[in-house]
């Protein structure tokens, strides 16, 4: 029961979203060093949509990804440096300045039905970069335990260190990530990791389930600083696993001031679960689709919530935005 | 699989810490309004420490507890009104002037190892006044599962129709709830019930294990309005049992309303997990503690968590603060 979880710290990404991409390399480094100095072992440093994100979709960055990280590394004599790389979005070059700025490992990161597209970035980081490489499967809740296993035997295939189970919905019951890591840990060579949201208010539940199911990699933000309802609090999980009996080496006191120190002056607001973020994991759809959802339900004077609960039903990827105003007038006559 | 889960929301009484019991009348009625359109099964009003808890010690209501529960009462042809009521705080008389202001429940509320007190005054609420009674074992990861089933054996024999699993501390991992409220479970004939803290971010996580465990009484607080990292978020709660197929009768929607609209307004910050709470969780110490344990570190130069951690680890209970001079003293020796 002395097992080793590592952590991954995404607040410097997926905390990213928090400010809309607006860290300044002064920013980094000061809480580079107060992981450091908490021992946390992977430190993911990167755009929120990962590197190369920078842009008009995305939004643009303040300082560069390759200027972020390099000041990471040089400040982290510890923690190795992660970054995140989402493939259409970054690319080959942007990779290999990150490797060049520092960064140990990258996650390659698909939609979780779409492993394929990340063969030649995986091959790449792990052949030519000689990086520590994992893929990233989002949207985990879309898949079935079965297709989840499936695509992760392809990440594995292109050369993976560790494949990631991502709930990016915050969709995911305790009992549902139990089956899905279950099955990952006892069919993959690699090793596992869980990502965990907490719009349904589950991301400790949900990451504990996953290290009791063999997960060895989880990933937490500081003051929950992430996407929407925001990871699995950091500092709560590093707790939570001491009293569990399970090693992750960080100094639980350290990373406990980090959060209340330095990250939490940082967030605009405390990061809860609003009803917006629970609408979405509750329907499981992506976040990209709340906008629309609410126009369209002004438009058709539906509740935008019972659009993103039909929209969830179907099964909606990004891309498909333009479904909503359909869904939408349907559920406008249905209410007639 | 479509059990039905009683819901008790504790935002007018837990909550009232929150606000340092000044609810009004009219936020009462605001709040009691919006819950009964929910369908709230239970909605619990009173001072924090329970009613007749307006005192110098715990704090003055603004509005008393018993204008508090008429004007619940009154506004609320759906939900039931419950009140708290501490014995050693709340009197007998204040019980029946509570009954008479409509309360249809009380929860007549101990130290998890302390049910004996409870005796006269559930049998009072049963057999004099006609209420439902609820037994509520506080602090019970202080107690072994064995004892906690010894004591709620007594609070049944009592005639509790339903004794509580209370997880003041927020202390409780979701393995250690299973544990417990499947011996209740299976050895008492009254219903059991679980509250939970989110200390350790495990609200959420804790009642659905209690409720797969077979609990059917459950408290949730709208946005998480309850003392410290709060309780399981009511709103959250109700989304997440639909999810598992569990009955709640309340409306989802209805009660997101509620809690964005009318709680959330209410709150001076937002609910969060802070190193306060998070530490008084993993120490499993009481709220009591935290100021004496702030002050006896400064006069000795020691970290405060590491006092409270080692008065976790002793197990002190409320009235044994005078302890924590004593122990600073030690550890500051020891760090020598």
């Amino acid at each position: 029961m002395s097992q080793e979880i590592t952590l991954v710290e995404v607040a410097l990404r997926d905390g990213s979203h928090v400010i809309r991409h607006q860290y300044t390399k002064e920013k980094v480094i000061e809480v580079t060093k107060g992981l450091n100095e908490a021992k946390v072992p992977y430190i993911e440093v990167s755009h929120g949509d990962g590197i190369g994100g920078s842009s008009i979709q995305y939004g643009f960055s303040k300082d560069s990804d390759i200027e972020l990280i390099r000041a990471a590394k040089e400040n982290s004599p510890f923690s190795k440096i992660a970054c995140l790389l989402l493939p259409g979005v970054g690319t080959l070059d942007d990779l290999k300045e990150a490797r060049e700025a520092g960064a140990d490992m990258v996650r390659i990161a698909t939609h979780v039905t779409e492993a394929d597209i990340s063969a030649e970035h995986i091959k790449f980081a792990k052949n030519e970069l000689g990086m520590e490489v994992v893929g990233f499967l989002m949207m985990a809740h879309m898949a079935s335990p079965e297709v989840l296993l499936e695509q992760a035997k392809l990440m594995e295939s292109y050369g993976a260190d560790v494949v990631y189970c991502t709930d990016s919905a915050g969709a995911l019951l305790p009992s549902e990530v139990k089956e899905r890591i279950e099955l990952l840990v006892a069919n993959l060579n690699c090793k596992v990791g869980f990502h965990a949201h907490n719009n349904l208010g589950l991301a400790i539940g949900n990451t504990i389930a996953a290290v009791e199911a063999g997960a060895s990699f989880v990933d937490g933000s500081a003051r929950s600083m992430g996407a929407g309802a925001g990871n699995a609090q950091t500092e709560v999980l590093v707790a939570v696993l001491d009293k569990m009996n399970y090693q992750t080496g960080v100094d639980l006191f350290k990373i406990m001031d980090v959060a209340q120190d330095i990250i939490a002056p940082l967030l605009p607001e405390p990061v809860i679960i609003d009803n917006d973020s629970l609408i979405l994991g509750y329907a499981g759809v992506y976040s990209s689709f709340r906008l629309f959802a609410q126009r369209a339900g002004k438009k058709y004077n539906v509740d935008s919530r019972s659009i993103l609960m039909e929209l969830g039903k179907i099964g909606v990827v990004g891309g498909q935005e333009d479904m909503v105003m359909d869904i939408a007038a349907q559920l406008s006559k249905r209410q007639e």
